[in-house]
């Protein structure tokens, strides 16, 4: 690995208030990495309704299959995750180290087994020494408290060069409200969803329909719209837990006015967890935004953006202050949407560069030279088409990315 | 540019024979680079018969759209190629200097416009100085001959490190044929067709028909099954000419058993270049084949490989000579097929490390590193579900790739 902290870490963490409801907290349990903290656990009070966002991968692990039973019964008591292996491809080893987890967890937090919600992250194919996860259990434990947002973050994080936290704060129905969660990146990130694992906490009432609604809204727009390289993980996993602790009516349709704010705010904070996790991208030294507009479809809009996001070669001449558009070009024209050539306006740092097929004679490079030096970058496509429009986020391909990933798993 | 040679360049070039009714060459006519040859022209007698292959990008370059107008009357008597500029993206002045550009070749030529062929590559966005084609034209002509494949190689060459030539002898109906050709890479490569420009000579006589129908077939077994980089070029084009001037009846059906042995050596051709420019894909230090079998159709098959071979975290793990077979499961879950993760069978260099949804345990990790610290790699993928079954080529993603790119256009 680098060793090097992202040019995006924050220089100041700004760790979030409690939830009632919810006590969270990590320890270092020696599952792969040493004298680190790798196992997180949160313990929710009875009554807590759970929503998740899982990987569509075909060769997704064993836990994101037993999250998926567990988010079918809509009720959870606890998420433990551990850092450092995936127990992906593990083949029966790998349920099995999910029960042993899982019956550990809802010994120690006293809860049923269908509440236990298990999430794993590192490398595939290893197995998973559950033994460690539940001899650390109880430790972990006595030492959660309802405040403990940096060591949880700390605990889920791999390659990750800094923790991610967020929070927000909204009114429903007069009574005030908070949303905070944790998330971890930082390669293999790409859509459905975000290669990650996000953990997302609120002390709302509200039914696991409505918060399943709130959810897969709030990720369409948050998680889905990054990537750091296309490779989807076999482990993305996001959860959103709601205690009821915040003594408001509960809303009962997802439709109701009076989840405005609530979606406001958790919208905030899914969508600052997912910038975050594309900031530290493996070797991101850029962070890029991409605006498409003008597509046939919003759908439309989103691929032709994403095409642009995993192009190695618009990663690359980013990475290099090079405004070379051409690639851009290229990318909308192999996306698979209808683009017509001549139509296509493109712009670097909201400098028009080319326009009607073609560049703009003698536009202004100082402007766009001096944009593309900073590290907030912006991409903006207009096909000239329709009305959808879509926004990605990605960062650039640097020499980080290949030292990261090149020696990995040694 | 990195100015480094592929490990992979050959250490002798064999050249093709000469091919009757054909005449080649190259010449330095300053268009962008400077001290190299840069244009290629190739001059075929009266009554041959072109047949070609176009990127499907919705931002196709002018001279693609004018090779579509010249291919669909079938008849070709000159080809001209630039190195450095690719006249793509250059609105009503790249159709212009197409425009101009036939008209001066027609002249020096002799023919009509119509049976001009005109291929640009290179940076995208900077207008052709199609008048630096013309002045060099005169002086080009008069230095071709029927055997100038080395200069017409290096004349279309622009990152590659080595330029990529190949040819092969059959019979047809008792007559002897021969098919030779030149290609360029190597960034911007992926199917539909691998990013690049390949011109194939034979002195065959057949009509355009099934000329096309033999290319088609053939483009679809080489160069649509190569990547490096997964970004489709603008202005891919593969064509090919028959002189006609082998004296065997006209072949007059593509079924007709006769052509057994041209398509043989037309495949063999098609091949050979496109593993070539494999092999100098930009930064390429492994050639990857990946063999996937047991999906549910040859096009699952082909898109799954593709998945394998376009993922950074396989391109990555392959250059760190890294045995990561988990990166391999998940670019299986991601490639968006039917896929099994518990039938799902994994080699490297023959060697079985995965199966049926885990690693093999114990399995001999001493072959599969020597393997991995070797040139040419292999992996094998089985998904245990069907007959599909395709093959693919690729290179690893390697520092190289990010210096070549990084700093292209400056």
């Amino acid at each position: 690995m680098a060793g090097k902290v992202s040019p995006f870490a924050p220089e100041t963490l700004v760790e979030p208030p409690a939830i009632s409801g919810l006590r969270i907290g990590g320890i270092a349990a020696g599952v792969k990495y040493q004298n680190r903290m790798d196992l997180f656990l949160a313990v929710l009070e009875p009554g807590a309704t759970v929503a998740g966002v899982l990987t569509t991968s075909k060769t997704r692990s064993a836990p994101v299959d037993w999250c998926r039973h567990v988010l079918s019964q809509g009720k959870g008591r606890a998420i433990v995750v551990n850092a450092g292996n995936s127990n992906a491809f593990t083949g029966k080893a790998g349920m099995e180290a999910v029960d042993f987890t899982v019956d550990a967890v809802a010994q120690v937090v006293g809860c049923a087994r269908d509440e236990v919600l298990v999430a794993s992250t590192g490398v595939i194919g290893v197995k998973l020494p559950a033994d460690r996860i539940s001899a650390a259990l109880p430790a972990l434990k006595a030492k959660l408290t309802s405040d403990s947002w940096l060591d949880s973050a700390r605990a889920i994080m791999t390659t990750d060069t800094f923790p991610k936290l967020s929070t927000a704060s909204c009114m429903i129905d007069g009574v005030s409200v908070t949303v905070a969660g944790i998330a971890k990146g930082s390669g293999m990130i790409a859509p459905d969803m975000a290669t990650m694992l996000s953990f997302v906490f609120t002390d709302a009432t509200l039914p696991q329909d409505v918060l399943q609604e709130c959810l897969s809204k709030g990720c369409d727009e948050s998680f889905n719209c990054t990537t750091v390289d296309g490779d989807t993980s076999t482990s993305d996993t996001l959860l959103l837990a709601a205690t009821g602790a915040a003594k408001h009516d509960r809303v009962e349709k997802a439709g109701d006015p009076r989840l405005r704010g609530f979606r406001k705010a958790l919208n905030a904070v899914l969508k600052d967890l997912a910038i975050q996790v594309v900031k530290d991208g493996e070797g991101a030294s850029k962070f890029v935004t991409i605006d498409v507009t003008g597509a046939k479809s919003k759908k439309a809009a989103k691929r032709i953006a994403l095409a642009i996001a995993n192009s190695p070669l618009v990663k690359t001449a980013i990475a290099g202050e090079d405004a070379n558009w051409g690639r851009i070009v290229m990318a909308v024209g192999k996306a698979g949407e209808e683009a017509d050539r001549d139509r296509l306006t493109v712009s670097m740092g909201g400098v028009v560069i080319a326009e009607k097929g073609e560049g703009v004679p003698d536009y202004d490079e100082a402007p766009v030279a001096a944009h593309l030096k900073g590290k907030d970058i912006h991409i903006g496509v207009d096909l000239g088409l329709g009305t959808g429009k879509a926004r990605v986020w990605t960062c650039d391909l640097t020499h980080g990315y290949i030292e990261i990933n090149a020696d990995y798993r040694s």
